[in-house]
């Protein structure tokens, strides 16, 4: 069903853009005042993503004939989508709208954030996309890895830069987050000023990270905001977010007293992490390896563009740990979540080529489990004790902080702010509206704050904002190996089936003439019963097909569709009585 | 691989069961001092399930001819089990040893201790289960729900009771642990005294729970205890667990504050909540309603044994709630994990009949979320925010306490008891092995501390324990629908393998004199690609098989496993490049 739209979308897009071709030359000759609003114009917002998850995050902004689009990330699928590698926003309603894209602005480089580009990008007509040095040299990476990757147009931009992108006016606030160069921006539109905060935390310490530019935020106070759009990946949390420089003296402990070579665990992407840990290890006069191949992209990129700062002698490669005391070394890698192939786990597994575990060894897993990688976490850790390593996680010790804003750190920025229309975005539902509660406790009139959910548009003048009941198409694109969008619900609800129950394929060969069976049905099952182990039940089985195939004349029936739903309905029916299992039953008639 | 094993081992068993059994009658004629250690017997210790993971807890010590289980619990599967109910224990090695068992001691009811008692009864020969009478109500209960159960004999204890089984003598104490009448086991053994803590905290408060007998534990201190099993679920906890009673005034304050109906979500079996609860409701005079199946059972047990204290008009029919003003209504249910079928998630899914969620409702998720269902526990908070509830879970409020003892509380119990040995149970390995720091921490000579994987044996006389190198099968058995054991590895991973990228059957019918194409080749795709939308790949896919076939003849190749390992690597392939997708690929010749 999913698929059908898709063609049939498809074939309206081609029609649309020649339209808007026509309609673009046309409008040469009258230049517009960008600047204010016009006729019946509204400011749409629609978040096309990151409004009901945690991942995919999009949102556009569109207002006449210009339009803008704020993040273009994936979502790692959930247990229950198997095989799919990620999850990306539905692009749909821009079909036909590709000449109005004045520009993508990503807020910064993590997959939630960057992840979609290389498969939606040519899609989108490929605009150019406005991010810091590091965020697009990330993004230019991530592309190079894709055959058959679009040749992206990438700007840079400081967050002292201003940027016209048709009728809108973006500028930026430097934010901190994890990872350098994130940023908010603050959007001049015909009917007023919008803000995004991307993702964030008030961290106004420097450590590793680029601190938040709390003077900017402040400013926008006076400036009549007319809606804020932030960050609720925290919401649901009390409190205030942990700062970065309030685990660097947990880190900087276990770094010192480590009797034997120190393993830390984190994301490729947590760069202010990664910062930390290099600062620890040269206090301590450690040397260190970079393991696991976005690790060491990552810090490559960060390094080159002077966002890392590593003294010349620290790092050293993985092949010369030998020539050092084991106290003196530090191995830094991925595989922090359980991931199969990340270096961390083929320590575990051993696996890797150059490293194993050894008694001595203090392996710390410096970031919170992301929900879902519990099990996988703890199979990992239970791996390396019984290598004999010590581990130390962020439960026994802080050494991860959270690089979302959290309860009390967002009314202080709504109060610093002061929109007058406040949209939570960046979350579950819940989180939304555990955000709204915030809001409405910071003050904004509880009517101004918009839960909206994916792809529900809202409209803006300059005097008031509405949340409309307009939906545009927003649910999953699965991207499954080089497929993007031809993963089905069709499909992902066969994959479930044969993972809880298996299946069992039913071949009949009868003569055309006469129905007649040539040879014993083949029975071929998968995932359901060890057939070598169950002859009794694979006799009966066959003896039921039979049974069901002996008054079938394939002259005298209409089709065998009827023949075949009787099979699987009888069969299916039959084996659960026996098994209570339910595996995909699938007839296959061959008339000879 | 696993179903060979397991046939094998079924015969061995029914030939040595014969043995035991001539055995057994020789015996009678001679009385044995059970209270000494004769000649070179050693008491073995071995826990079957459990030591390496949460769940399926089973213990058992063998002395001579003698032999009694700790616990028959079930694990829940992973999610790399997909459509496998859950593990139990492997009791492969006590086949041929029925005659030994001398008793089943189950320490409480909850169902990683009591779940396997269905699958395994009959196989171990149908002993005595001796357990309190709320926990033997439970095992009762649950043993009714399966056809074919067996009868089994139940025989009632209370912590005073003294109960000879062979040469073990085995007393009890009360431990405190979210469901009445949980206790630890105090064992004479001819060479020494066993003390297992089964599931514990240290909460001496009376608060609807049976506090812990501290009085007995303190006692244990001067009686040269030898081995100490001690329960490691929260190990890995620094600091003490919660009493049940710190969380009882935020209980009271939602229920009283709440102005419309309180919902609150919690295990069913968390029979010491339920009692909270409700008192909390009958403080605020509010009305009860008891919802789902297992949280009915449950509460009608416990009443009816006089663990739960309900007042006569406290609880009401579902059906009676509109009578009441909705702050005078306290819904009591089933699904704070966000299982499929339970309470909460059908109201969620409007799919209850009775009840549905309204705005100014309350719902509390009391209880906190088994690792792996947060993603699930997550979607089901989205949608009851989504219809206007409150929700209130336990991160955002205590309105949860654990029911393990946490790192102190585990040091204290080993300072009390002063055991010459000491056995973590009860965890994965990494929680062991934090245990077994705990307990070297507290004095005990880590020369003594005997961190077991399921299986391995460990051998004790009245001088010495030693963890030995012997080990016997414990492996995950799966029961999946009616079958136990039958869900093999080979099963398990055609199912993972189907599930991540489907399956495509091949089919090609062909002469068997001639080894013609009889008609073009058939294939059936499930779970891979939606094969109405990619006719060319199909049409590829089915040239590629003919080109395969084309200089096939059955009648010159010696079988036809040839051809099928060359269409399914050619084809899986062929498939890999064109879609980087790993589609099972199962070839069907039908000669004709």
């Amino acid at each position: 069903m999913h698929k059908t739209k898709q063609t049939k979308r498809t074939i309206q897009f081609k029609r649309r853009r020649s339209g808007v071709r026509t309609r673009a030359v046309a409008e040469k000759k009258r230049p517009v005042d960008y600047g204010k609003a016009r006729g019946d114009d509204k400011l749409k917002i629609i978040v096309l993503g990151g409004n009901e998850e945690v991942g995919r995050n999009m949102t556009v902004l569109e207002y006449g004939r210009d339009l803008i689009i704020i993040d273009l990330g994936l979502q790692f699928p959930e247990e229950d989508m198997p095989g799919i590698d990620y999850i990306i926003p539905n692009i749909s309603c821009l079909k036909g709208k590709q000449q109005k894209i004045r520009g993508i602005f990503i807020t910064h480089g993590h997959y939630d954030h960057i992840g979609a580009i290389p498969h939606l990008m040519a899609d989108l007509g490929n605009p150019t996309i406005y991010s810091s040095d590091l965020t697009l040299a990330m993004i230019a990476k991530r592309q190079e890895d894709y055959k058959n990757g679009t040749n992206l147009k990438l700007q840079s931009v400081k967050t002292s830069d201003v940027i016209k992108a048709g009728c809108f006016t973006v500028r930026f606030f430097g934010v901190s987050h994890n990872i350098p160069t994130s940023m908010g921006l603050i959007i001049d539109t015909p009917v007023g000023k919008i803000v995004h905060t991307g993702d964030f935390k008030l961290d106004l310490n420097e450590t590793g990270d680029s601190p938040t530019e709390i003077d900017k935020i402040a400013a926008l106070g006076k400036q009549n905001v007319l809606a804020l759009l932030s960050d609720s990946t925290n919401a649901p949390q009390p409190g205030h977010q942990m700062s970065e420089s309030e685990i660097q003296h947990n880190l900087d402990d276990i770094i010192k007293n480590a009797s034997g070579r120190v393993i830390m665990g984190t994301f490729a992407s947590l760069l202010g992490r990664v910062q930390q840990i290099i600062l620890a290890a040269e206090k301590f006069h450690k040397k260190v390896v970079i393991d696991g191949y976005s690790m060491k992209t990552n810090v490559e990129i960060a390094r080159a563009l002077g966002y890392l700062k590593i003294k010349k002698d620290t790092l050293i490669s993985i092949k010369d740990t030998h020539r050092y005391p084991k106290n003196k070394i530090l191995i830094m890698c991925t595989g922090a979540q359980g991931e199969d192939r990340a270096v961390l786990m083929r320590i575990a597994n051993k696996e890797h080529k150059d490293l194993k575990v050894e008694p001595g060894d203090t392996i710390v897993f410096s970031s919170s489990v992301v929900p879902g990688n519990e099990r996988s976490v703890q199979r990992l850790k239970d791996s390396l004790y019984r290598e004999g390593a010590e581990v130390i996680h962020y439960q026994m010790m802080d050494v991860h902080a959270g690089g979302h804003a959290k309860g009390e750190d967002l009314k202080f920025l709504i109060n610093l702010i002061k929109p007058r229309y406040f949209i939570p975005v960046e979350g579950n539902h819940s989180f939304l509206r555990i955000h709204a509660k915030i809001a409405a406790s910071a003050g904004i009139n509880p009517k101004n704050i918009l839960v909206a959910d994916n792809g529900q548009i809202m409209e803006f003048t300059n005097h008031s904002g509405v949340l409309t009941d307009k939906k545009v198409v927003s649910d999953y694109v699965f991207v499954d190996g080089l497929g993007v969008g031809d993963v089905s619900n069709i499909v992902l609800r066969d994959r479930q089936m044969m993972a809880a129950d298996g299946m069992i394929v039913v071949i009949a060969t009868i003569r055309t003439r006469t129905g007649q069976l040539v040879q014993n049905p083949d029975l071929i099952s998968r995932g359901f019963i060890y057939m070598k182990e169950n002859k009794k039940l694979v006799e009966e089985t066959r003896n039921k097909v039979k049974s069901i195939l002996k008054d079938y004349n394939p002259k005298t029936s209409a089709n065998d569709a009827y023949i075949k739903d009787k099979i699987r309905n009888e069969i299916g029916r039959f084996l659960f009585q026996k098994t209570e299992r339910r595996p995909m039953v699938l007839p296959v008639i061959i008339e000879v």
